[in-house]
């Protein structure tokens, strides 16, 4: 199936051209400032087709699944790529920049390659299972370094007040992306992310991101992320997960209460 | 002193210039990946001068505040400019994209004339009082009509989880930019935003603009905002804001509770 490396090319390939094809829609948000959610849908439909095109033309034994459930196609090979057309709609519709597209390929439910195009910011992420982490073809690694305190940034979700209290002394960030949590976790900009119940084409692209560039997701409970339950009757569901490195990990998941 | 389009035309050619020193140094960042608070400072200051000399050059009678107060000018004229050179400062340190130059001409404490570029993103809004707000030179309103309740987006600020609680059907934005809240609510992305205290070049930029797109600032207890105290010895802080629309502003009023 050809070397990481090749593959990454062509996915960003496609990635790229999803990109341009999403962007043509929210140039039209934009333009008329108007906040329509049929603009959405339509461009998630368009970008989506257009992936599925060309993945089901270079990889025709893979299996895809996306947000349009009932056109999720099993594969014959070990393969199964997991996309997000547009991650971030509400963004898109309020023509906010934070919004990716998003392509990753599984095996047994484990990402080994994503990758992530932010188009408005001209930000492409790309990572293979032991082959490392780039943004824009420099390679990513967590920093150790850590700002001061009250300087950290926590990244959590949209709704988080409706379900955790927080004892921070840094300072939060609530962008309305889920794949940009593991992506900024990634740069080292977050000390951490909290991600709520989302489907596996959320967070499939950027977890070989955060992994290869020295990151990890666990559960709340501190069990660690590795695989998504592939299983169909199981909707493709990813638990909460605390994306840092290994070294906060702990101090990460103390700093949030569940309450509901 | 020159019909308000040409001052406005003026000063954006000085933020236009601030925002690509200020890129210098942000490119330094996300190139090396090195959050370093030092380059903030010292970009902090370098965009600060630039915009203080050009400004005392155009305008020689008006006074000038800023952040660093022990340079704060006073002037002969009745006008006060207001700077923020980088507002956002934190999300500049990490690489992140909303960060904004701002520049605000000021009489008695209001704001007359705002001037706010976000480089990253290419965004450049203007305002006079009685002239209109633009968007890169296309005119903002805040349109009448609303996403669904479960899509409406209310921004607040950095640490408010330790100062309110919300009771909101719909999700929140963190950005982490002051002037952004202003700036948003008037291109109609958010059904509102909060503000904390912050100094009054925080804000002096984006009020015109909301102003303009029709907009409204209110205290928490309802007060109109209109004039900041320019007495030095206040400090120049503006107090909590709701940021909405008039029709909006009771509802937004009503999403949170100040705990402490």
């Amino acid at each position: 199936m050809g070397e990481p490396e090749g593959i990454i090319a062509e996915v960003q390939a496609i990635a790229a051209q999803a990109g341009e094809i999403a962007l043509r829609y929210f140039g039209r948000v934009s333009a008329e400032l108007k906040h329509d959610e049929s603009y959405v849908t339509e461009a998630d439909k368009q970008v989506e087709e257009f992936i599925r095109r060309q993945l089901g033309a270079r990889f025709p034994r893979d299996g895809i699944i996306g947000e349009e459930f009932d056109r999720s196609r099993a594969g014959t090979s070990d393969w199964t790529w997991a996309i997000d057309p547009i991650d971030g709609t509400t963004n898109f519709v309020a023509g906010l920049p934070h919004w990716a597209v998003c392509i990753a390929r599984l095996r047994d439910g484990r990402s080994e390659l994503g990758v992530t195009n932010v188009p408005v910011l001209g930000e492409m992420y790309t990572a293979a299972r032991g082959h490392g982490a780039l943004l824009n073809g420099r390679a990513l690694q967590i920093p150790d370094r850590l700002p001061p305190e009250h300087e950290q940034l926590l990244a959590v979700w949209s709704t988080a007040f409706r379900h955790i209290t927080l004892e921070f002394p840094g300072k939060v960030r609530i962008l309305g992306s889920t794949v940009l949590k593991l992506l900024y976790t990634a740069r080292g900009a977050y000390i951490g992310a909290l991600t709520p119940t989302v489907h596996v084409w959320d967070v499939a692209s950027g977890l070989p991101v955060l992994w290869e560039a020295g990151g990890e997701a666990r559960s709340f409970d501190g069990t660690l992320y590795e695989a998504a339950d592939m299983d169909p009757a199981h909707g493709y569901a990813v638990p909460p997960l605390v994306l840092a490195r290994p070294g906060l990990q702990k101090r990460v998941r103390e700093l949030f209460t569940v309450t509901r």
